[in-house]
């Protein structure tokens, strides 16, 4: 395996009274603004039991933070911040608002400039302390470093992550995931699944342990998400999802072996020109990214069929893969969300961020656009 | 699965310039205390290279830590810290030197009393900041925040834990694990080994991803061990059961789950009896405890059978396991060592501690001589 270092200093509160719990770890001092997103949380009693969990601290509110969560919202959270002088960020809902968070975090500490340069590569040299109730397991963005941001005037979708912002701890009830609808669920099963094969489906570097334990979320995954579907008040079903979604990129299965991304990379910009949600972004293009890269991937991907999908045929779990998507739900195909044209400037758009893509960097901007058009 | 909260702050340093790195994260004004063993890290050049690393700190050192590290030495090394200041340990050697370290880095800042209390249940209200480079991968206790010490005169050896006591980084080179002897490499396995079915070989309570996991690592350690003992200085094989070793003992697996010990508790009263190695005393009570708890721990061995030896027969694992230790050479019988009477006040020797074992704590004290009876 390659050389790594691996530093992951979220604490994990997990189960049905994983929110009582965060009082144990916010001091009591504390001045917190809460922040989420369009209020699902108040609906499904979560507002009230991180109320009630927070007791008598200074606590402010921030609320509509959206998917795809947009640098002009969180600004003004930014000024919430400032205003109120806010010292912890309590992130309540799903991986944009902890996403979303994580750059108010930063961003209200940032002192040179506009902290849009944040996502253009200026270094996070401090952030308010901020933690997450998490109610939408998918992106991991609970236990990671790491956060996407949207630029709704610029029409950019953009990566930051610093050691700054990991939240001091996550409380995960899998409970508060009863209420998701079928979208929700599909959409946290697809990205979590993605994530590991970014990280896992790429060339052989000897990491057996690493391979089993990516193979073991998919297994997992592939196992639980159909008694979701069946009962979404299938607790142990929703808890081991929740689970998945966390170990599929808290850095773990990443450490040592090479990383590709390319999936995820032309993904940001199908969100960013459509609209898409991330989740169906992924669905579409990586069967098309992998049917693309058939040769450089054959090795892992004849282990990835045997082992996941006791398939012979090395190329047989790309077709069981999107299957799989399509069986929880998902559509894989532009045409089926009404787009059949207008991506022609996805290469540009790469190139302007200086990106070549994959674990061997051969997939060159323009590449995105063939791998697209079979995408259709 | 069960509830849980999981935290593990420690930063993995891994690969070939894994101890150059350690300077990043040892403040420059520290005074650092470098523990370790009998000095095999000054024939391996371990000792060279950490010396380098460290620039100009203010170096103190403290050597003789023992296998099994006796709270006579350890107090020693209590009085060490005190009299330079030390205000950092550096622990470089395999699981005794950092279990040591961490009781050295708790007693150095234990008031009220003798520090061996500690072992009987006292609180850890604060430690001296420890990290450590490890040279024999096995306990698992690089990236914990457990220890197992020895009292020679009372001829005892007990666990104690403290959040304060996680090592800062653990530096993990495969290099310097290439002049283990072939006893102490095994030794490290079969830890290993043991501390996953410790974790994984109870009851099942609905954990797919956990039990994946721990499957991972056993069959890991399984395909790579056979490799370092044909060649000592396989790279890749080394790099890959230090990492399991790692991940074995970590907490992650244990995240949810029921866990035994039993296997350990018993042998540690071997250890304090007879000098055995730690990883000796597992291979043979281990057996002895399956066979006991066939009844309680049937489904679990199934997975156990089906997954990691592809055997039908629920119970031929157990069998397989001790076949396992054996091809790789640790001999599994009490005898084998030399033992045929003396370990009838194991019972006593429980009680007074007030256990009792195993996950369904159906293990009474009196029950490990039957067990030990057919360990002959």
């Amino acid at each position: 395996m390659y050389d790594f270092s691996f530093f992951n200093p979220t604490r994990i509160l997990f189960g049905k009274n994983a929110i009582s719990q965060i009082a144990d770890w916010i001091p009591r001092s504390a001045k917190v603004l809460m922040t989420y997103g369009g209020g699902s949380i108040k609906k499904n009693g979560v507002y009230d039991r991180v109320i009630k969990a927070l007791g008598t601290r200074e606590l402010h509110e921030f609320s509509g933070i959206e998917p795809n969560p947009a640098y002009e919202t969180l600004m003004e959270a930014v000024e919430h911040v400032k205003r109120v002088d806010a010292d912890f960020l309590l992130a309540v809902g799903g991986g944009s608002v902890v996403d979303g968070t994580k750059f108010i975090a930063a961003a209200s500490r940032f002192e040179e400039g506009d902290p849009w340069s944040l996502l253009e590569g200026a270094r996070v040299e401090a952030a308010v302390p901020m933690a997450c109730v998490l109610t939408l397991p998918a992106t991991g963005s609970e236990s990671n470093s790491g956060a996407v941001i949207s630029h709704k005037g610029k029409k950019q979708k953009r990566f930051f992550g610093s050691p700054h912002c990991y939240p001091q701890f996550a409380a995960l009830d899998p409970t508060t995931t009863f209420s998701l609808d079928k979208r929700q669920t599909v959409n946290g099963v697809v990205d979590a699944y993605v994530h590991v094969l970014e990280q896992y489906l790429t060339f052989p570097v000897n990491s057996p342990l690493q391979d089993r334990m990516a193979e073991g979320i998919l297994l997992t995954l592939i196992e639980e998400a159909p008694k979701v579907l069946e009962n979404p008040e299938d607790y142990e079903a929703r808890a081991n999802i929740m689970w998945c979604c966390t170990q599929a990129l808290n850095g773990l299965i990443g450490c040592g072996v090479p990383h590709d991304w390319a999936t995820h990379m032309i993904g940001h910009e199908l969100t960013a020109l459509f609209g898409l949600d991330h989740a169906q972004t992924l669905a579409v293009v990586l069967p098309g990214v992998l049917r693309r890269q058939l040769k450089v991937k054959t090795e892992k991907l004849a282990q990835y069929s045997r082992r996941v999908w006791n398939l012979e045929d090395p190329f047989a779990a790309i077709e069981a893969t999107e299957m799989f998507f399509r069986k929880i739900g998902m559509r894989t195909r532009l045409s089926e969300y009404g787009i059949e044209a207008g991506f022609e400037e996805v290469p540009e758009r790469l190139k302007a961020k200086g990106f070549v893509l994959g674990e061997h960097r051969d997939i060159q901007p323009e590449h995105s656009l063939e791998i697209l058009k079979t995408r259709v």
